[in-house]
């Protein structure tokens, strides 16, 4: 048992203060886990565009309970790609222990909740009244706190810290044999990417499939949709990159180099339209892109991105009257505690990539300059070590 | 054999000179049918939104081949839900005789496109290129003309005409003791509304379901939601209706009565939305509330309305990512050919309902009237007697 169960860590955490400030690293202060909770020391974190976006100021709601669009909670610990392992754990958790490998996931699986026992959905109910402002279901307040001064949760996660409390429906127990500074990527990019295509197009062998992006989500739809041994594989990419090598696709068409829309590229390409498109990119212009390019009759697109808060998407209703399906997904449709740890095995058999997305190593003192890369093109998932 | 094969027949026939202008009936020269046409005598025919909707120039592209937003074609034939009789057939023609009793069908089925084998859907390849800008297949042309200037075929069915001349993958044979009068309806509206329920959204026993609007093709998803033993149907329609007893509505909801958005009501009533809904208006802004009324998670909205030319949808896309879908129905999903001859066996078998929705029964000559009384909340469906 550690010796800091029950007593207040003070530890380093990447604090936001406020939008679009940088990151500073801060001693924080990280309250034990109450009950039902689990505090986590985090060992490898990564850097999601999700993050960066929440961090810009353009929350976008899909993380939010609330259906109105409240602005990000500042100042917080942002992360939600990350492996560590159980340093201790409040009254009444049972499925995890001090010293258990895990894997945080934003997206809570609860079992009891309506969500959980539909059988139809990944999205959980339990806890995102807390998570989606900052705060513990418990007493409805933060863990973290600076000179007694409150720091916002993110995502029920906020793994930019050397040490996190989350809710124990939060936390994926793992393979110990899996390096954490890889499988840290399962928390994320790489599982929605994948379910996209397994979970919610669930697309079948020999059909041909259109991905708008190409970052680490837009891959991981690439190597996804390999396993169905398709047709064809089309990327839709300005900047077709040598990080792309490896992932299957068999033709890149990049938007700027086309007078015609891009849809009607691509319908002409395919004799009539993809069977399954997916937007990776959260541009709401693309995703209608993304809906038009489908095949009539059949042809399904779905929503990965996140798009800015307050945007719309639309079409014509024609689009959809004519057999297009519009669907969207939420880390990839998989259940967090149920399927991380499966997809940590799949890893660890070989069957899914997951070194392949890390371009890049640094350390939480480098936060700042991690996210400056985000906006090169060389860059996929760069992983922070937290010691 | 009818002595009028191979004959030019000259009969009675509404036209419609131009948009918004009052039918005119005329005695119009329908030629014979050319190699795979059949020319049918019509003794019955409804009248649905769609006409009224060519009619008033608003025509919607979901009628036609081309992703263009061309206007509709005067003058014109209008009619597309009708029964009758083989008077002749061309060269070629195999499945049907004169004396088969038919329904002609505005979704061709030629069994052998890339659509009709796709096995996905029932939208057919085939005749749509001629049949969208009003001509025959075989040479282009019209069969129909006055004096000798042509009269442009409409949905490739032009009921509203005691002769009509359709391709032969456009015609149902039926069970020649169903009554004319009646099954005439299962040309259009009662398959489009069963078959969103059947064929498109699949609804499961035990669930909750919302039908926007209380037409016809409401009323038929009502009908065919009932068959799934429901937790609940809500209807939203602005005048509640004596004629929808019987159809299986729990409860109405009227828009105008509630000051919060429609959707919002709804998933309060419904402890967080409906797993299934149905837009049967053709208004883009419903069609918007009746995606939003969804449950999160699960819920599918299916457009069955059909919107003005030009209109879109829209909504954040975030009511997709938390797993909503989005889709369409064109003839509720059935293949014309193949089904509907099943669904006129339904109907003899008691299993669904026709006569119901038959609120009035009037002439050809009539037929101004019959359009005036569309806008009547008294009207389901009027029925043309053609002799
Ligand atoms: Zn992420
Ligand atoms: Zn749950
Ligand atoms: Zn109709
Ligand atoms: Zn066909």
């Amino acid at each position: 048992m550690a010796d800091t169960q029950g007593r207040v860590i003070t530890c380093k955490a990447a604090v936001a203060w406020e939008p679009n400030k940088p990151l500073v690293i801060e001693d924080v202060e990280v309250a034990p886990p109450q009950a039902g909770e689990v505090r986590i020391k985090i060992l490898y974190t990564a850097l999601c565009h999700t993050d960066a976006y929440t961090w810009s100021g353009k929350v976008s709601t899909f993380l939010l309970p609330i259906s109105s669009d409240p602005e990000g909670l500042f100042p917080c610990i942002l992360g939600h790609e990350a492996a560590g392992i159980v340093e201790s754990v409040g009254e009444g958790v049972t499925e995890v222990q001090a010293g258990d490998h895990v894997i945080p996931c934003y997206q809570a699986e609860c079992r009891e909740c309506k969500f959980c026992k539909s059988g139809k959905t990944n999205l959980c109910g339990k806890v995102r009244a807390a998570t989606g402002v900052g705060v513990m279901m418990n007493d409805r307040k933060s863990r973290f706190s600076i000179n007694g001064k409150p720091i916002y949760h993110f995502m029920g996660t906020s793994t930019f810290s050397e040490y996190t409390v989350v809710h124990d429906v939060s936390v994926a127990k793992i393979d110990p044999q899996a390096p954490l500074e890889k499988v840290c990527l399962l928390g994320c990019g790489v599982p929605t990417g994948l379910g996209a295509v397994w979970n919610t197009a669930k697309v079948e062998p020999g059909s041909n499939v259109a991905v708008f992006g190409l970052g680490t989500v837009g891959l991981a739809v690439a190597e996804g949709a390999k396993t169905a041994e398709l047709h064809g594989l089309l990327a839709l990419i300005s900047t077709p990159r040598s990080l792309t090598q490896n992932f299957g696709v068999t033709e890149f068409v990049n938007p700027n180099e086309h007078d015609k829309p891009i849809q009607q590229v691509i319908v002409d390409l395919t004799d009539g339209g993809v069977d399954y498109s997916f937007e990776c990119i959260g541009n709401v212009k693309v995703m209608r892109a993304a809906l038009e390019c489908c095949h009539k009759g059949w042809g399904t697109s779905v929503i990965v991105g996140v798009a800015a808060s307050g945007e719309e998407i639309s079409t014509r209703p024609f689009q959809l009257v004519t057999g297009r399906v519009w669907k969207g997904t939420a880390f990839g449709g998989f259940k967090g505690r149920s399927q991380v740890p499966w997809l940590v095995e799949k890893y660890m058999k070989k069957e899914i990539k997951v070194d392949e997305y890390i371009t890049h190593n640094m350390t939480l003192n480098d936060i700042n300059q991690a996210f400056d890369l985000m906006h090169h093109g060389s860059c996929l998932r760069c992983v922070l070590s937290m010691h």
